[in-house]
């Protein structure tokens, strides 16, 4: 599945499906990290063709968590506060233990696009299966939901990777460095072990 | 103009159309930090219909941020990062320190909306003056965007406000504390002085 070493443990769609209000939640907030983190990455463009790719991104984030936040709605569930993000505040200190010495702005605003495109590469792998087990239970309109935003996912990890290559103007280094957070990603999901939050 | 005290120094529309770059990179960083600040307001919202409305302003703001980028492209601009944001801060120090003892998480929660709400008062303000100043210069382009951003940052203004009259639930309270906040504001815009910026 796109970048991914390791394939999700079958068991997390089982915990995700048995705890849906918990994951729909934590959900939402992704969407809201997402939007706020192409913001962020806009201000750091290189150009402006890639400022104008990041606030689209953005923009399409905000959409998402605005259909989770209807499903919150019809639900009956509050958003509240978000739980502390592990999964994203490990890839970005895993990042910068292992970036070359000698990095330039350059080398850190790549990371910052190849942690995103491998952010969107797992809820992208994550929504497929969730799509598919909420088929199995006939609950249609949300596994439609999830089929839709797997495809978005897939479309916004192609972005990410595109825009990484442009900030570094090197293709090989790009793949290169992204098959090391993807191996470091593998490693640290099996460490945080299964639960009901799209990185979990 | 709306709930503020004390009207912007005429100077400032001279100083701001003397330095339309900078002016313009400014408006496009108070865009995405009004977006963020939305969606973090989202995740405190008291129920499902504030958060959605909060999130709704989210997606405005994202894009304004697209059309202020446009601007710069066709300005062959950069954005680049952020410079320090004075006024803002400020404002949440000074809220901070004039809010009641024993104040409760929904106090928080009333001087945030309360402080996006001036915010946008004044962006409203400055607006209007701007659009008025560059019809007077015959950039129409120019002076139609920002006479539709007045518009816009006037129905924000009075979203916030109802939002928070909403968290509170007491009218005449949030009254009392926006009237406090807006000579606070006053005051620090008196201070900071006048600079090519949308709160400078």
């Amino acid at each position: 599945m796109l970048c991914l070493v390791k394939a999700t443990d079958p068991v997390w769609v089982e915990v995700a499906l048995n705890n849906l209000d918990a994951l729909l939640i934590d959900h939402a907030h992704c969407e809201i990290k997402a939007a706020t983190n192409a913001l962020s990455l806009a201000s750091r463009a290189i150009d402006g063709r890639m400022a104008e790719q990041l606030a689209a991104l953005a923009e399409e984030e905000v959409r998402h968590f605005r259909q989770v936040l209807d499903e919150l709605g019809r639900r009956g569930l509050r958003l509240g506060m978000p739980l502390p993000d592990t999964y994203a505040a490990e890839l970005r200190t895993i990042a910068h233990r292992t970036r070359p010495t000698g990095r330039s702005p350059r080398e850190t605003l790549l990371d910052r696009l190849l942690i995103g495109a491998l952010i969107e590469a797992r809820s992208c792998e994550r929504f497929r299966l969730l799509a598919d087990a909420l088929a199995v239970r006939g609950e249609r309109t949300l596994a439609t939901f999830y089929e839709d935003l797997f495809a978005s996912e897939a479309r916004h990890y192609r972005t990410l990777y595109d825009l990484a290559v442009e900030a570094i103007g090197n293709e090989e280094r790009t793949r290169e460095r992204l098959a090391e957070l993807a191996w470091e990603e593998a490693r640290l999901n099996a460490r945080l072990g299964v639960e009901a939050a799209v990185h979990g």
